[in-house]
């Protein structure tokens, strides 16, 4: 059965990292000692041991000891006999193209089907829907494909940002370049704001955290959906 | 000889489309009587008919008609025989995916480099760099490349937008950004405001408009480039 934590954000502002998770991740990775960590998608450019060591002192604190997936010669087996497996923010250009260098895409998307329970923040979130085209990532590098994990059946934007309507800026706001999205594709897209995440148990998908998200559809106007809402019906 | 406008933006904040580039554009393109006009990057999704009924009426008031590349059933005719060619704003990964599957980005780029004088705005000068790779903008389609025309030996970052420190938002700053794109790649990257231009005359680069630029080099510390700053020795 799914078991999957997909949050908008690693960290809240004024909080340390994954500091507002803890309480639910504590649950979420009850059955584990060992997580298994993804580093490829490099914050800021910063190396797999030091964003490791970054998680590491996170998770420690809920006696939970990580280690990075860049640390096993056979990453193949690192992914199959993970406890849990955490991914985590960064560019996602970066983390994509790396999974499918590695050739791990595939494999990863089967073990968290098959119920090794997975957490994502941000471009650790933006794989888990159908495709990353609804990342705010920079195209840094290029990707083999833009299709993604598919452990859910929607898109996601997560650090979604109302438009600011004090802003002189002319640059597209986030909600114009989803309609963009949606000029070309079918697929939902859910805004989560930072402090939003996604709760998935088998097939029920539930939102979750103090906000509403605002979900996007192809030629609907956008509405938001209240925190507890029930997103399993979703596609 | 290259004669290119590079602009940042089309539309400045409580101004109308194009409206403050107009003086410079009619210097532009003085020779011109007839501009070709690549909609392809279709902002909000609008069609290349509504966008190019847009650009006709911002070139009427300097006496300049325009005509849409879509409406030419030869487009590799359309670009050789043009007296002058805009590419305007809108979805970077748009524009390069159709400039590719219609086989003129070469030409486009060859036709620039050998003097037909070419004015981008947004999206449609982020293609001037040697790739694409420093949008803004969301992977809505997948292009065959990220190689773009490479009119100047650098990258841009249109729209630049300095830190908000104010903002408790935690999704990366432009800035962050483009320090992921510099873990990864030695190109120069300049960060562009909206008022700002570049004026490529030969091999001569100048920046333009009120505005200070932001120079971001693999390994340096960024620093701010003057208006009328010569960018010609910038690789």
């Amino acid at each position: 059965m799914k078991s999957i934590i997909i949050a908008s954000t690693s960290t809240l502002h004024e909080g340390s990292y994954l500091e507002y998770l803890l309480p639910t991740l504590q649950s979420h990775f009850k059955n584990c000692k060992n997580l298994l960590f993804i580093p490829y998608a490099r914050p800021s450019g910063i190396s797999h041991d030091d964003y490791t060591q970054k998680v590491a002192e996170a998770f420690a604190t809920i006696n939970i000891s990580v280690k990075g997936i860049h640390e096993f010669e056979d990453t193949e087996s690192a992914i199959k006999n993970a406890e849990g497996i955490f991914t985590g923010g960064g560019n996602t250009f970066l983390l994509v193209t790396q999974l499918y260098k590695n050739k791990i895409m595939q494999l990863l998307a089967e073990t968290v089907k098959n119920g090794t329970p997975y957490l994502g923040t941000s471009a650790g979130s933006n794989i888990c829907g159908l495709s990353m085209q609804t990342t705010n990532d920079m195209p840094i590098i290029y990707p083999p494909s833009f299709q993604t994990l598919g452990l859910i059946p929607f898109n996601l934007n997560p650090h979604y940002l109302d438009p600011d309507l004090q802003s002189k800026h002319m640059g597209e706001t986030r909600e114009t370049r989803i309609k963009e999205f949606h000029a070309f594709n079918s697929i939902p897209v859910l805004g989560l704001r930072e402090g939003s995440w996604l709760e998935v148990k088998g097939e029920k998908i539930t939102l979750k955290g103090n906000l509403s998200a605002r979900l996007f559809k192809q030629n609907e106007t956008p509405i938001e959906l209240e925190t507890e809402s029930d997103l399993s019906n979703l596609k």
